[in-house]
């Protein structure tokens, strides 16, 4: 087995990362230049036709990608410590947590990200991908919203999908992290938030 | 157990309702009305602090919302037949095709739906939601890159995720039908993604 990755702040690779470490599992890194379009070569898109990173290699040639398919292909072979639930009402949970981050939250800063901020600029330009700008904007105010919603949402809980450490977690602190990069930092009032960063950020794997 | 819901063609509902058709699964549902705003309502938002259908309550008064959670949940309770998979590879392929169907293209649909579509001008209105015409524009044109992209990835195969039907024809379906009702029908020369929608449709369960 092996993954095609990047060693790189961005969401994506740090969530596997994460979840690697977490679980104490070690697979060999094929690293793969962004900078040098090796994800869009004709040989890296046989592995991911849509020409992303990160992609897991299995041994007989197949592969997966998607950070969170990628997670919990290698949960099904490593099950403890468990990061996507044990019992029915666990599991369902903390998916459901997963799609919140990514769609509520995720979403938006991907449409910062991508249509407003400076750093995309040229890529956008170079790719021929139209930018909207206004919308991006309109996107920040609408991330900081959702920031709200989601610590009013986790008073009273360590966690994001409850009292114990999920892959809902890993989710949330790489995209808060990333966030915080682009100029959308956790909103001053959100103390629920930030005394959750503090918990999670502590972890040894949040240094991966 | 029971089921918070609106019977209508809209892509989340029909996941649900579909999946509880394959696996031969009844629960009781609740109509909410979105017309009467009874989503947005102080007791519904008890049950979902984002306001949205559909949410499956269980017996111990706990909810769980996203429909593919929802399905997650409840195909953790009845195992068979298998819509995410039983092997490590199986469970990582549909969840990556379940994400693909989601980021790629209903992101792409959902677009359109909300910022370029004539039906949703009056509810944006009502709500004060701002609308971003040309993304949504744009949007729809990548909407039809991306069908042409799953066209070309599926070739070989019977469904989305491999040679057995699974959650991600649902997720596919569901969008793509939900596609063609705004306007963006499976392009002309997509003979695999024809024959898979044929092939998913003529499945009892696609009445649902």
């Amino acid at each position: 087995m092996k993954l095609y990755d990047e060693n790189m702040p961005a969401p994506n690779p740090r969530r596997v990362r994460i979840f690697l470490a977490e679980k104490g599992i070690t697979i060999p890194l094929v690293n793969v230049s962004l900078a040098k379009a090796e994800h869009k070569a004709p040989d890296f898109l046989t592995k991911n036709s849509l020409g992303q990173i990160p992609v897991l290699e299995l041994d007989d040639g197949s592969t997966i990608s998607e950070t969170v398919s990628i997670c919990r292909y290698l949960e099904a072979l490593h099950p403890t410590p468990a990061l996507f639930g044990t019992t029915p009402k666990e599991i369902g949970l903390i998916d459901m947590w997963i799609r919140r981050v990514e769609l509520q939250l995720m979403s938006q800063i991907g449409n910062v990200w991508i249509n407003s901020h400076k750093y995309t600029e040229k890529y956008a330009e170079k790719y021929g991908i139209k930018r909207f700008p206004d919308f991006g904007e309109e996107s920040a105010k609408r991330a900081v919203g959702r920031l709200h919603w989601l610590d009013g949402d986790i008073a009273g809980r360590d966690f994001i999908a409850g009292d114990t450490y999920s892959m809902a977690d890993i989710a949330a602190l790489t995209v808060i992290d990333f966030a915080g990069f682009i100029g959308i930092p956790i909103p001053e009032r959100c103390d629920n938030l930030k005394a959750w960063h503090e918990r999670v950020s502590a972890r040894p794997s949040a240094q991966a």
